[in-house]
């Protein structure tokens, strides 16, 4: 019997146009990519699972999609265990295989893996799928590309600035012009713990603070409370609740601030050595701004932290983060190897281009013409002309059937497609073409040449 | 304790260098497919395990790679059927999903799902990668990229002559010229078959008459005779053992040897139509042969059958197949729609263009020049100039670090970046730039105007 056919929750099918439309964003991100010299690699969609068990805690273990072996996979399984039913125990011994989670990851085992091919610092860029079994939800995914640069063996902070450079340039050249790139450090973070003397309230401290907007300084600092934050700790970071101005300013700030401590300092003055070259290099449409209740990925990040968010007036999430990781590699055994990255997150620059219609109407993969089908003689002396044109670069197709004029034409539009070309006998003994705009309605008679012009 | 990284049997690490090749080969195809008027779809990497199990034959079943259910799989499998320790039958409860195996069968699916948006004759390309849990060996992969275009929706001969076309297309624009595009029909097959009368005998046929030019008629005959192919019936088809000439006098031979079978009297007239058309537009570079032993896909594909050979000179299986294959979608519902399509060997190509050093130079994705560190104050003054240079269009990048020259040097050799640009307190003063070709020794001081110019 005929399955209904769907596809599994959290996936998608991608029609045309949507295929064309991401594939724009990823050819800017490439070729921007490259210009700032990062190069293309890519890993295997599944990894040994036991390169990334482990990795992500324990929350991002339970996310990871496991693939069954092959064959008869219970024969290693004891009774004992299987009798027992823990799913998560006989795991390990019935999947060695699990699909990529991030792109970090398994950047990180290849590094190590081919380091004596490669020069470092190494920068590389990653553009492919990863797959988490989270709960799927609007703008959720169980399937998503991720969009990676990284520099992995130098702890140049020109790097940082570059990055900044980098998400300017690419944004800028997708036409998402003022996105506001948030600059944090994780030295600033722990100089900030240090002071209130509470590190363990860190992120109860900067998820409160970041709702300064929203609920006041005194609901920000109810929560504090709360939290366990004491009012002497409050008290001494008080120029964090008024902490407006340029970003010079800003770090002007936090220098006073966290004066005392030799950590928040390093903190400070990497920070500012970012701004100055920034500052000096200038921006082409991007802001660069100090967020101190930027906190992402603070498990693993340990100086600079991005995030980039959307243009004024676009209600979207961030839309794309990084930052700097220490020891990238020595989960695979090579140490002191320093990385540092950013990444784009597709699939709501996608929705931001969108919402904005920021896609050039180039995008489109549609044929520029389409031949009717009129009989045998005038296909054969059609797909001579077709010839021609896909030659001079022309997306160019045949209705394949004698079918109903009205119905071809009604196809070429459905298609969008603007022009048809119409080859009868009398064409055929001029060689000579009729060309339709189905848009305007106009009709005229071109030779090959001019219809190659027209069509160009 | 670090692991030492590694990754699963049948996967490949791509370096930069074979990623760049891999796109050059993508990009030439996905650019004619689409000047033929075939546009881009894309599906999940997994899909329903009902919607591709049962679809590839038992092997194909055993060969494609499960997923395991998230959370505790366990708890739905009776005890009965754990303890009996049936793997086969755990299967379907412990996994609802599996990777793709090819591009057809989610395709078709796809055409079923999405019908009431689609357009017929409905012409789609898809280029993504396929996972099958086969022995890995030379040349075969666990995980590799398929690129089909289709046309599903018409019976119209013109696609499997536009095919024809497409082929020699994009070999010819890959610069693999004078590729063997092999053609039969099932239609012939079947002719055969009913001559011989021994329809079940098929395949043993084609597969010793295959030897021909190995083991020469005797070979043939005997090993047919051991097949049980009766001397009658092997008689009946002497034609075929001397089967040479143009392929249109291939095609008389086989229509009179065929006379007695509609069957294989339609499969003649449908070669002969396509082979005429493809003699009045004329192939580039491709020659187009029939080969009554083409069988390949035999199950599944209805009509005409193609394969594509290196060109002569190379030893390598075929670089591409397809066929018509009528009734797609009737496996999920959707009758009456005959579809057609071809397929190209990405690795295979990959391999041939390798050996005959047909990649072009321009294929690197290498940065075009380094700039040297200096120190501080140099790199900001290069880095204002590097942002000039990549907004040209330019790939330049900037050593991180101000490490010793030698070092910075053999980074840019060994990265086989041609440039090295130098830019001291002098070069600042004089706002000009030392140039170096790495290849000739070469050092020229010029302006930034220039340099983008000598860059370019």
């Amino acid at each position: 019997m005929a399955q209904k056919p769907s596809i599994p929750k959290g996936t998608r099918d991608f029609s045309s146009t949507e295929v064309a439309k991401r594939n724009y964003i990823f050819s800017i991100i490439k070729s921007n990519f490259e210009k700032f010299g990062f190069q293309p690699i890519e890993t295997p969609s599944f990894e040994n699972s036991d390169t990334l068990m482990g990795k992500y805690g324990e929350e991002g273990d339970r996310l990871i999609f496991k693939i069954l072996n092959s064959g008869d996979y219970l024969e290693k399984v004891s009774d004992e265990d299987l009798s027992a039913k823990n799913s998560k125990k006989i795991t390990s011994s019935i999947s060695e295989k699990a699909l990529r989670y991030d792109l970090t990851v398994p950047f990180a085992r290849y590094v190590v893996q081919h380091q004596n091919e490669l020069e470092f610092p190494f920068k590389r860029y990653q553009i492919q799928p990863v797959w988490r079994a989270d709960r799927p939800q609007k703008g959720r995914f169980r399937e998503f590309f991720q969009c990676d640069a990284d520099v992995v063996g130098s702890n140049s902070l020109w790097q940082e600035v570059e990055f900044v450079q980098l998400y300017d340039t690419i944004f800028t050249a997708l036409g998402l012009k003022g996105v506001n790139i948030k600059i944090n450090n994780r030295k600033i973070l722990s100089g900030i713990a240090e002071v209130i003397g509470a590190s363990d309230k860190l992120i109860d401290f900067t998820v409160a603070l970041d709702k300064l907007d929203k609920i006041g300084e005194d609901g920000v600092k109810k929560e504090m409370l709360e939290k366990g934050i004491s009012e002497s700790a409050i008290e001494k970071v008080q120029p964090l609740f008024n902490f407006t101005g340029t970003i010079n300013e800003k770090i002007e700030k936090l220098a006073t601030l966290l004066a005392a401590s030799a950590e928040g300092t390093k903190g400070v003055e990497e920070l500012k050595f970012i701004c100055n070259a920034i500052n000096e290099l200038g921006l082409q449409s991007a802001s660069l701004d100090l967020d101190v209740t930027l906190a992402r990925g603070l498990n693993y990040y340990t100086g600079a932290i991005y995030e980039v968010g959307a243009p004024e007036g676009v209600a979207m999430g961030s839309i794309g983060g990084g930052g700097r990781y220490d020891d990238l590699t020595g989960i695979f055994g090579l140490k002191n190897m320093s990385g540092v990255g950013i990444s784009f997150g597709l699939d709501r620059i996608y929705l931001v281009l969108e919402e904005l219609g920021l896609f050039p109407e180039t995008v489109a993969t549609t044929s520029k013409a389409l031949f009717i089908n009129f009989g045998e003689a005038e296909t054969l002396f059609s797909l001579k002309a077709i010839s021609h044109l896909r030659q001079s670069g022309i997306k160019v197709e045949m209705y394949p059937d004698k079918s109903k004029l009205d119905k071809q034409f009604k196809f070429a539009e459905k298609k969008g497609i603007q022009f048809a070309v119409l080859v009868g006998e009398e064409e055929m003994k001029q060689n000579q073409f009729k060309v339709k705009d189905l848009v305007s309605g106009e009709q005229v008679t071109v030779s090959l040449n001019e219809l190659v012009e027209k069509l160009k």
